[in-house]
């Protein structure tokens, strides 16, 4: 279960740097690449003279030409040419409203008549000279919600994270969880605690002492479909905490975008932006390569609670406070998926045009 | 097909030594670990908090924390405490009656009501002067009762290990099966042929002569639900035979403990106990990687009988009179299952309570 | 879909050489090996004893020895002894009709009383002191007929295989399709043109000029169920092309047999027949290397054409001019499938006898 008609991160520009990239995205296998002029487009990944996937074919003069026997695609599904053939009466294939910006190729897989890319929403962190980020991509075979899940509850971070980022204070500390229209947020403050390793780390990269108490925080907010963005970070204690001068603390947003592939599948599109000593490019990749290997500690465990889940589909799983975020998160998805499904509501089947973003 | 109450062998003790254990067995997955004094415990391997696997957790003070949100479980499948909660009202999940003895861990996979420690099967040769012990693990991919099978009709070892303690004689002596209650027992017995290679290293192990003639005997014991043990050994030709002298022969006990993890699968608990020699280390554990290996032999053998007898389910296989051990102890187990299944019979479903044992 | 009254190349004789082969053909388990007198056999590949695959025992003296508890199987599918049992009673299990011809085994999986080995087509290039042939075998997880199209349509080459017999003149120049009784012939004669790579290695095989143009010709010939001869080749320019005599041209037919396994996979034995220079075998060697790396190279593309139109059952596929050879090709073999299904006729099911070959 997942809505349709919204913007999901399909992948990263590298990805389609040389070649074409086929990626199944809410159940649609589309083929990514760079048409006219550099503009990505994204298609059914199937071409329509013998279904091959157009993934494994090359991109000549801004058309996907077909790597078994070489028609040639173009941007909205129509093709435009083919070796000795007359194409006009060719079957179009679905296009994919597909933008990019914010460092990332988004791709909306349902209805799109709908598709507006105003509502990508904004990352105030791209492209900013206060700002650095780093990140990465993980497939992970567990649905999606089971993410979000784990990022709108870090008390999980004392078992699973317990070398890096894991303390007993986050078990100790009450969370509290807000809505706010179709945003979910949790919040959970903790004052003069002794920082975890990556916040030592983190304090050092901003030539700041790690030796002393420090308050931290983690305000962890969601917004449909499946964005997960937390700011984190921590102060020498008695400065202000969240909010004390920049030159006392260490603040950076983790950015979580996940992507369902099917509905036991997701990409995770992870990272994080942070607001000090951004022009340090070594503190960034000793930063992305920490959060590689915390984030690798989940997946595991993640995978694992799917085969259980799937194994035991009738059993309830509690719902306590920690878990008021996912939870608030899941009933929202859940208004999204019956408001798609409702009659006269578009369902994400129409055959697609390329938005212009 | 299998009986559900009844003793099955889980692990072994060195299997839960390091961190909890999750093992599936008669379709029941399930955590294995060392709880309050270190006694065994077995539940469901599954959080009632999400989900997760407690097998991925870790045991501190005899309570399992799970390894995702802290949840402590107790022994008897009732959550202890959580960090920041309060627990009262949380569902117990199952636990399984669990034993440990001889050796090994068992457990009651069907209703703990009918858990009874003491049908645990007595192993003679357990802790005892006169006797030596290795053995080992494998999961195969056929049904438990393929190697139930195997092990009633030993004419196989002439034709899959051909090269240890296969020869002609076997084919050529006629066995012979008795059911007696509960319990079927192939015999056969061979006078004053040559021994095979592994019985000549037994016999060198027990320092006597390799190179004469002697007597052989294979007397297989099939008890519900699936323990097969095989009294097995060559004496010097006309001392006697099986019942020679202890100074005369190599006498050995074959421990076959087979465990259904699911319709197609099952854990091989393997091993070899003697009644000779038997303060000699070296050679206990050259038996045993003799018995591995030999025991390799028939993985492949039983793995692709599993996936002919899936794909040609309908056939009718013959039943000679060597296969009567298999035979007969099928029906046995037909009628354990049977009875199980019986309205006002417990069916190894109800919610379970750890068994004193 | 596939006929299974017709011939169908099963192995070569090197893949029965030391031991039985165990072989899926058409859906059917076989075991393939020599017998009496080194007469190749084919019977189901399953035990009727305790349903081992025969495939993994060995033969002695003709006979078929299981390899778990010795059961001696004939050609014809009855059982011929087993030690200690009288086997009258045993029911037979099911041969196929074989043939050793043309440096294959042949297999006919359908009814054996319709089997006559004058059908199998004859191979001119067999033992013949003006040819010599090279060839290899691969397993493809698609259809077979997916491999037919692949072969009726060399407009591939221009993609799949741009570094070694693709050119542009390929697709530049059309081809024509014929088709005669059960024979679909696809001709494409293209003229005055530089040579291709594995084309002009050819022309120095047979001691010619390769930096001068040539006439290329491709003669794709279909029979069912499954065969698809490929006569290729270059002459020098004006020559005569097709005509041009020997001592002018390269000539050479590509062999495909094409063998289904299961309805999505399919055994590809594949080789070239060369009228050149036939006593060099090192030529012999260098052209199956670049034949086998050519052919690897529509691996991934044929593989993931049958992913995609698994998973888009329901679509269309444009059927070209360049796409006759295979429309034509599946004509053929829907008439042939329709056939065999029809009242009255023999259906592939009846029990077996060998045919004498």
């Amino acid at each position: 279960m997942f809505p349709k008609n919204t913007w999901y991160v399909a992948c990263t520009p590298d990805e389609i740097a040389e070649k074409p990239l086929g990626r199944k995205i809410c159940g649609e296998s589309i083929v990514f690449y760079r048409g006219n002029g550099g503009q990505v487009a994204a298609l059914e990944d199937f071409c329509p003279h013998r279904g091959a996937p157009l993934s494994l074919g090359k991109v000549v003069d801004g058309k996907l030409v077909c790597g078994y026997h070489g028609l040639e695609m173009g941007c909205d599904g129509k093709t435009v040419a083919m070796p000795g053939q007359r194409v006009r009466g060719f079957p179009a294939i679905r296009s994919f409203p597909v933008v990019e910006r914010y460092g990332f190729i988004w791709v909306w897989p349902g209805d799109p008549a709908a598709a507006d890319a105003g509502k990508i929403p904004h990352q105030d962190w791209y492209d900013h000279p206060e700002w650095a980020y780093g990140g990465g991509l993980f497939h992970i075979n567990c649905e999606y919600r089971l993410m979000i899940d784990n990022l709108m509850d870090l008390s999980h971070e004392t078992y699973v994270h317990a070398t890096s980022i894991g303390q007993k204070e986050i078990d100790e500390t009450p969370c509290k969880t807000t809505v706010d229209g179709d945003t979910v947020t949790t919040s959970r403050f903790m004052n003069n605690i002794e920082a975890p390793p990556f916040w030592k780390l983190a304090l050092r990269g901003n030539n700041l002492a790690d030796d002393v108490p420090v308050d931290r925080w983690q305000v962890c907010r969601f917004t449909p479909p499946s964005h997960v963005m937390i700011e984190v970070g921590v102060a020498h204690a008695g400065k202000g905490g969240y909010d004390a001068p920049v030159a006392h603390k260490v603040y950076s947003v983790v950015v979580d975008f996940i992507t369902p592939e099917s509905e036991t599948s997701h990409w995770y599109f992870w990272g994080m932006a942070r607001k000090f000593n951004p022009g340090d490019q070594a503190l960034t990749d000793t930063i992305r390569e920490g959060q590689r290997k915390i984030f690798t500690e989940d997946l595991e465990m993640l995978e694992r609670q799917q085969r259980n889940l799937s194994a035991w589909p009738a059993r309830d799983l509690l719902k306590l406070n920690i878990d008021a975020g996912g939870v608030q998160s899941r009933k929202i998805l859940e208004r999204l998926v019956a408001e798609e499904s409702r009659p006269g509501e578009s369902k994400g089947e129409a055959s697609g045009t390329r938005v212009q973003a």
